[in-house]
């Protein structure tokens, strides 16, 4: 009789599966607050090593990392019209501190615009103080009202960028270089995930911006989800917080700002962009375990090996786990470890080592067969590499086959029931935008018929990519 | 004519030296919301270098980093009597959120023992979960009435372990490991601060804990910083939040749980404990920038030769920054680096090229003088060591001659005045202890003779450390 299956079949009922997925692979838990998240070891190990590829991508750009206060007077927010607007729905509010009532209200961070402007003002004196490009590392609070582990947290952890430019010309680049360079780069080469770079409509444009870029990557669902976005905030928070520089000339100017972000929303999406009904599957240049060495009995000779084995694979550079717990039947180990996502498992027992071999079992191909183990690194290392590109190429096969081109709305609808549709954006416009929403539909973003990014909403020509979203 | 000094004198106002610091190296700046704090970006980098090493020495210690919510129900403070005394008054609370007032406040975490444990008592069923060893890097919130930065802020970053155990024992050995292999041997061997172990008296130790290590460190004035504690809890957490396990023997046992933590605190040790009256100065191990490489004058060769010895030095493994900005002059640029306190400066001019050597400014001796460009790497590599071990023995040197033994309340109370005491604890007391209070002099912890740590306040011949503290 077959065993019953340790995840709800996607096909089933895939939110359930999802669910399954962060209980069986220990990834995330409920907070006690509404719409809070607790982030289990391993899940965090995961978003940790997000944290350290985009961290060193944005140093790479030139943005230096900085922190500024969790605790935002209510006044801030209210600066800038269209983000407090944005926001106040979903602000958190202190209003009672050190015992006493506060005499201002203090708004617990949705995003740090505000705060960050302020500080730029005092920072920024002339043309030679710019560009300023700032990073931090934070946990931000929007209450949540339909939560979703990951995906719709009331709080999160997330990077937000925020740079200060002489130009509008310069903010732009900048925004769409990070976009590119850090996002877009780290997504398809680290995530494996093919993601559309696009524009926002002026509906979906973060509150306050006047540009909103977005990646947006389809799951194993056919939905959307947006996995990072960059904002041109043109000269609105430098009117607002006051963000001037004495040009080459003399002249007082107005700084043109940018703002842009990834968060454990990201976690979310790497799950339900590779998963499958055994679990996660991880890529190998982002998985914290690459390599599990599995110890399939209890045999003296057998650990032995198992703990050299281990040592060598990490000699040459790669992340191992050992996996030495015989009192462990070896099927529900496998199981443990097929459910975690781990790219490649070595099961080693007493006759692979009387064979010289070890049993490598590949989770992205699923397949499973003896290796030497006389250069098992390289072989390991080969196994990796190729499952990489194997995951990416898996994942671009399904969003190519999933998205349609259709020249209508009511195409573009039935369409969006099961991936993605572009269609042209002359078709559809606001009033098809508000339209397609009655069904739950979005229009993810605007591209080119080219894939490039325009340079505004009117050009002529633009696809909108429409689909269901998280 | 003398330029006047960039910096208040330490000997003039300690604390206007620390304020000036602030501002002059671009550390920290006030926030907004009284007792806040912006980091700013060399701050954060300091940060950003004692996260790394306090996490690999965490790992190593075997504990896996997590994170759980900012937002805690407000009950849960209340389950454990000392602990919600210990920190009503500091406590920041959310009443309204998502535009309603909410039926339960909110609590913004002044530190995480109830959550954790709440989630320990869920994930903890047998010995065989135990020890469950959890750390998270994260933000909390105490309301401070007389904030300093870095010091004394609202908001603060740290990290926090908390770990659960089958036995006394056990928790006893891990809190004891984390304090002196992680804490104590950052402190001494990165920061180059000794420190004194020790343990709290009752009224100093953390509200809740049965025992409270603390690593003490006497800064530039004479005064005291606690730099890091690691609390005992005993079984009054796992009482509180039901964490119990069943033993090999079949019966239901409560845990015995630990917490520990460092925090941004530890920045304003570092400034205060090797700051002088130039900046700061940092140990080469810790500093984020080792090495300034600075171009003299605006000279082609010069420019080109302070490129390749930068790459040269970075080849070499070391942190190095290339000051190439020659439009500022040299001395103003040479006085913005010692405020920085980076460990070398290496300047090159004309001169020194045309001489083929470079000219190393040491900033921790003082010293300067023309070496080598052949040879550069190892030579700077062999200052930067000297440099650490010069800085931890110049600070050892001033504990011990600050640090005097006395066996009365008063001699203990005038001692405290400009350095530490240590007197018999058994001539002080809890009466005692209070009485010290009135003239703002603490016990900062109590040792045995020799040294080492006392199982128990009631061992015979202790001795207490007193001190003024921050």
């Amino acid at each position: 009789m077959a065993k019953p299956p340790v995840l709800t079949p996607q096909a089933e009922d895939f939110p359930r599966w999802y669910q399954d997925v962060q209980n069986k692979a220990e990834l995330a838990d409920n907070g006690p607050v509404r719409g809070t998240m607790v982030i289990r070891p391993y899940g965090y190990s995961i978003w940790e090593r997000m944290q350290a590829e985009v961290d060193a991508r944005i140093k790479v750009a030139g943005a230096q990392n900085a922190y500024f206060p969790l605790f935002i007077p209510e006044s801030y927010l209210k600066r800038e019209a269209d983000h407090v607007e944005g926001f106040s729905p979903e602000l958190a509010v202190v209003t009672v501190a050190g015992g006493k009532e506060l005499d201002e209200p203090i708004v617990v961070r949705p995003t740090s615009e505000t705060v960050i402007g302020e500080y730029m003002a005092k920072w920024i004196q002339s043309y030679r103080d710019l560009p300023l490009l700032l990073n931090q590392w934070a946990n931000v609070v929007r209450w949540e009202l339909r939560p979703r582990l990951w995906l719709r947290t009331t709080e999160f952890l997330w990077q937000e960028g925020h740079t200060a430019h002489a130009t509008f010309e310069d903010a732009r680049a900048y925004a769409e270089q990070i976009h590119r360079e850090v996002y877009a780069d780290f997504m398809e080469n680290v995530l494996a995930m093919p993601v559309i770079v696009g524009r926002k409509t002026v509906k979906e444009r973060f509150a306050g911006a006047i540009n909103t870029l977005t990646c947006e990557a389809m799951m194993g669902d056919g939905k959307a989800l947006q996995m990072g976005t960059s904002h041109e905030l043109g000269q609105n928070f430098a009117k607002a917080f006051d963000i001037q520089y004495l040009d080459a000339s003399g002249t007082q100017q107005h700084a043109w700002t940018t703002s842009w972000g990834v968060s454990t929303r990201m976690v979310g999406g790497l799950i339900m962009a590779h998963g499958d009904d055994r679990g996660l599957r991880l890529p190998p240049r982002l998985a914290p375990i690459q390599v599990v060495v599995m110890a399939v009995r209890d045999d003296a000779d057998v650990l032995a090996r198992c703990a050299a084995l281990a040592d060598e694979l990490r000699a040459a550079g790669l992340r191992v786990h050992l996996d030495d717990k015989v009192e462990v039947s070896a099927g529900r180990r496998a199981t443990d470890w097929e459910l975690k996502g781990v790219p490649v498992r070595l099961e080693l027992g007493p006759r692979d080592l009387a064979d010289g071999v070890v049993t490598l079992v590949d989770r992205i191909s699923g397949e499973k067969g003896p290796v030497a183990l006389a250069g098992i690194a390289v072989a390991t290392a080969a196994a990796l590499d190729a499952s990489q590109q194997a995951l990416y190429d898996g994942a671009a096969a399904r969003l190519a086959a999933a998205t349609v081109d259709v020249s209508t709305l009511e195409e573009a609808r039935e369409a969006s029931l099961t991936g993605f549709a572009r269609v042209p954006w002359s078709v559809i416009g606001a009033d098809g935008e508000a339209q397609l929403a009655t069904s739950a539909v979005s229009i993810r973003c605007l591209v080119r018929a080219d894939g490039s990014l325009p340079l505004s909403d009117d050009e002529p020509d633009l696809i909108a990519v429409t689909a269901r979203s998280y």
